[in-house]
C-alpha cells in the first residue's frame, strides 16, 4: 500500500510517499514560502527532480501544487490519487491526551486543537494539513503521530516542575518533550543492530540538528528528555538558549525588556548564532573556529558541554546504560562535534575510536573503541518512515504484534 | 588573635566570634527581626545562653545590642571591645571583580556597591554590616569573603549562557554560583580526610539546605556549580523551582501573570513547599511521606532526582571523581534523602552502605560500601570558620603559604 506522509509547518509543507510494507521511497517533495508570492515546490521521484517556483497563497493552493506534482505524467510518482490509500500526519504536541500515534477523526482534531496554546507555532499548520488532505483524499485512513506521544512514559518525578501543583492541573505545565518519533525510531534500530529485544535497551539518544533533544530510554521508553514545556528547554540549539537561570528573564524584564522581546531573544537570538556572532550551524563554526574565531570555538565548545552533562545526568538516572546513539543532521554528520562531547570520559566508560569517528557520516554505525563499556552509534534518523511504519499499522491490523504502542479511539 | 565573622541578612545579622588560629568558637549570637519592635536578640559563650526580645530598629542599633552582649560581664565573651582583633564579612556577591577575599577599604566597599543589581537581596545588608563593623571597631582589618570567589575559576564554556555576547559584556550575565565558602571548606576538609593535597582531588560537593547548590571541583578547583546569575537556578529548593523550562514564564506571562508574580512564585512559593503543598523542611515532609502523603513523598522524589541528575552530569565533566560530598542541614543529617539520591548507581560506580549511611549524622565520615569506586563523604560545613580562616591569613600575613587564592589589592 502507499502511504502519503506529511510534516506542515506554519509556511512549509514536506511530505514523503512510501511503498508499504517494503518501506520503499516512491516521492518527497518540499513547498517553502507558502502564503507567498515567490513560494518554490520542489518534488524528487527515482523519475528525476523538478523545483519550480509559483504563487501559493494558502494551504489549499499547497495541496492543490502537491497533487499536480504527484500526478505529473512525466516525473510524478501515481497516476491517480486512489493508489493513495493512507496519510499520516506528524503533529507537534499531543498534549496529556496522545500516548501514542492516532487514527484521524472529527473528534481527534478537536483534541489536537484543545492544545493549541502549549504549540501555538506548530500544532495549528499541523491540523490544517490534516483537514487539507481529508478533503483532498475523502475517505482513506488518516493517521497523527505526535512528537510528545513516545515521551508519555517518562515518570512524574521527571515530568513534574517544582511549581505548586496547580500549575501543573490547571495550566498543563509539564515536561512533554519532543522529537518523540525521531527518538523512538532511532531506539528501534540501535536495539535492532544490537540484536537486543526493543525493550530491553538503555539509551541515550541525541537528536541534534536545528532543534535539539536528549532522551533517557529504559528498557525502550523514554523516562526523561531535555526538552520540556516547549522546544525551548534543554539544550543549546541553533538560535535557542536552552537552559538558563530564571532569574535572568526577571533581571532584563527591569532593565525594559518585554515578554515578546525576552521569547524571540531566548528563541531566535540565541544559541549558537548568539554566542558566535555570526552562524547557527554547527559547519560553518567548524570552518570558522578552524580559522580562528574564538567566538565560533566558544559556541562550539558550549554546545558540546551542554550534551555532555545531559549524557551524564542520564547515566545517573539510567544506572546501565547500552549504549548512546547520535543522530540528526549534527550527531549524525559531525565528527568534530561527536568529539567534543565524548572526549575525556573514559572513567565514565566512553571512549570514541577517533578514526571510525573521523570517517563515519550519514551510515548506521558503531564508533566507540574497544575499551568503551558503552557503545557509541550513529542512526541517521527517518521521522517520516517512522510515521509511515506507524500509519501502516493502525491502518492494515487492529493490534500491534510489535508491541509499540499505538492507541486506538 | 580574635576575629568576629558576620553574616548580615536583610532583618538578621549572625556573627560568631573565634579565637585564631586554635578555631576556638569563643562565642555565637544572632539577631533576628532587625528593624522590628519584636527583634531578638541571642547569645551562646561557653559561659551560658541568653535569648532577649526587644525593639531593634535599624542596624546601628543592632550593632550597640551585638557589643552590649559580648561585654555583657556575666555571660559576654569579651571585656573590651579591643580584644577583638580583626572582622570577617560574607559578602554573598563579589561580581567578576572578586576572585578571592579581600582586606576591606573605601574602595572594596564601592566594588560590593557595584554589584548591588546583582544580588539586591543580599549585597546591601552585606555592605551596611561592613560599614557598622568598621564604625564600631575603628581601625582594625576587615575582610570580605565572597560567596562567588571560590567559583571564579569556572571557565568560559561553564559560565556563559547561549546568549547574545552583549548580554555577558554589557550586562554581566553569567553563572556566578553561590555557597562558595561552603563549597571550598568541605573541599579542603575532603582532601585532608582522603589524605591527598587539596589541588589534587576531584570532588563533587552537595551543599543541601534551605538554599542548595552543587558543585563540579577538579584538581581542588570549582568548574561548575548549579546555581547560576543568581541563587534560583538548579536545584530544587525549599521554595524556589531551581531548573525550569524558561517557555514556562512567557506562557504564564501571557496567562496574566507579570514579573513581579512569577518572581514571587519561583522564588517564595515553587520547590518543596510548592509541590508538596504543606511544607518547605525536608524533616516534615520525610515524616508525611512515611505516613502516606503522595504529594510530600513526589517532592522529596523531585528534589532527589533532580540531586542525581546534577551529580550525573558533574561526572561527566570530571571524568574522574574521588568522592562526593554531602554537606548543608539536609546533606549532613537526611539520610533518607542521601538515600534517594545516589540508590541504583551502581554501575556509575557508587554504592552508599546502607547501614553507615543510616547512622551517619552530624559528623564527617564516609558512607560508601566496599564496592563503591566513589567515595561518598559527609562533612560538616563551617561558612563561618572558614571566613575566619581567611581573614586570619589576610591579617597576618602577606603571603598566604596553604596556597588557597586569596587576592590582595
Amino acid at each position: 500500500m502507499k502511504i502519503l506522509v506529511f510534516n506542515c509547518g506554519s509556511s512549509s509543507i514536506k511530505f514523503k510517499l512510501f511503498l508499504m510494507p517494503q518501506e520503499d521511497l516512491l516521492a518527497e517533495g518540499l513547498l517553502e514560502r507558502v502564503g507567498s508570492e515567490d513560494a518554490y515546490a520542489s518534488l524528487k521521484t527515482p523519475r528525476g527532480k523538478t523545483k519550480k517556483y509559483q504563487e501559493i497563497s494558502d494551504y489549499p493552493a499547497g495541496f492543490i501544487v502537491i497533487k499536480k506534482m504527484l500526478l505529473n505524467p512525466d516525473n510524478g510518482a501515481i497516476n491517480s490519487l486512489s493508489e493513495i490509500n493512507a496519510c499520516g500526519h506528524r503533529v507537534v504536541h499531543g498534549g496529556e491526551s496522545f500516548g501514542g500515534s492516532m487514527p484521524i477523526d472529527d473528534e481527534l482534531e478537536q483534541g489536537i486543537e484543545a492544545v493549541f496554546e502549549l504549540a501555538p507555532l506548530h500544532n495549528p499548520p499541523n491540523l490544517t494539513g490534516i483537514q487539507q488532505a481529508r478533503l483532498m483524499f475523502g475517505d482513506i485512513p488518516q493517521v497523527a503521530c505526535f512528537d510528545t506521544a513516545f515521551h508519555h512514559s517518562i515518570p512524574e518525578v521527571a515530568y513534574r516542575y517544582a511549581l505548586p501543583e496547580k500549575f501543573y492541573s490547571e495550566y498543563q505545565i509539564r515536561r512533554y518533550g519532543f522529537h518523540g518519533m525521531s527518538h523512538q525510531y532511532v531506539a528501534r534500530q540501535a536495539a535492532q543492530m544490537m540484536g537486543s529485544h526493543k525493550y530491553s535497551v538503555n539509551l541515550i539518544t541525541c537528536h541534534l540538528g536545528n532543534g535539539s533533544s536528549v532522551a533517557a530510554i529504559r528498557d525502550g521508553h523514554s523516562v526523561d528528555t531535555s526538552m520540556g514545556l516547549t522546544p525551548l528547554e534543554g539544550l543549546v540549539m541553533g538560535t535557542r538558549s536552552g537552559d538558563l537561570d530564571p532569574g535572568i528573564l526577571f533581571y532584563l524584564n527591569r532593565k525594559g525588556y518585554d515578554t515578546d522581546s525576552l521569547d524571540t531573544l531566548l528563541n531566535k537570538q540565541s544559541g549558537l548564532l548568539g554566542v558566535s556572532g555570526s552562524s547557527n550551524d554547527v559547519r560553518d563554526l567548524e570552518l570558522k573556529a578552524d580559522g580562528g574565531d574564538d567566538r565560533a570555538a566558544l559556541a562550539l565548545n558550549i554546545f558540546a558541554y551542554r550534551i555532555k552533562k545531559y549524557i551524564g545526568a542520564y547515566m545517573a538516572v539510567l544506572n546501565r546504560v547500552d549504549a548512546i546513539v547520535f543522530t540528526g543532521g549534527i550527531g549524525e554528520n559531525g565528527a568534530a562535534m561527536r568529539h567534543r562531547i565524548l572526549s575525556d570520559m573514559d572513567q565514565q566508560g566512553i571512549v570514541i575510536d577517533e578514526m571510525r569517528n573521523e570517517v563515519h557520516a550519514g551510515v548506521p554505525g558503531e564508533i566507540q573503541g574497544p575499551t568503551s563499556r558503552i557503545r557509541v552509534m550513529i542512526i541517521p534518523t527517518n521521522e517520516e518512515l517512522a510515521i509511515a511504519r506507524d500509519t501502516f499499522k493502525l491502518t492494515t491490523k487492529n493490534t500491534d504484534k510489535s508491541g509499540d504502542k499505538i492507541c486506538q479511539p
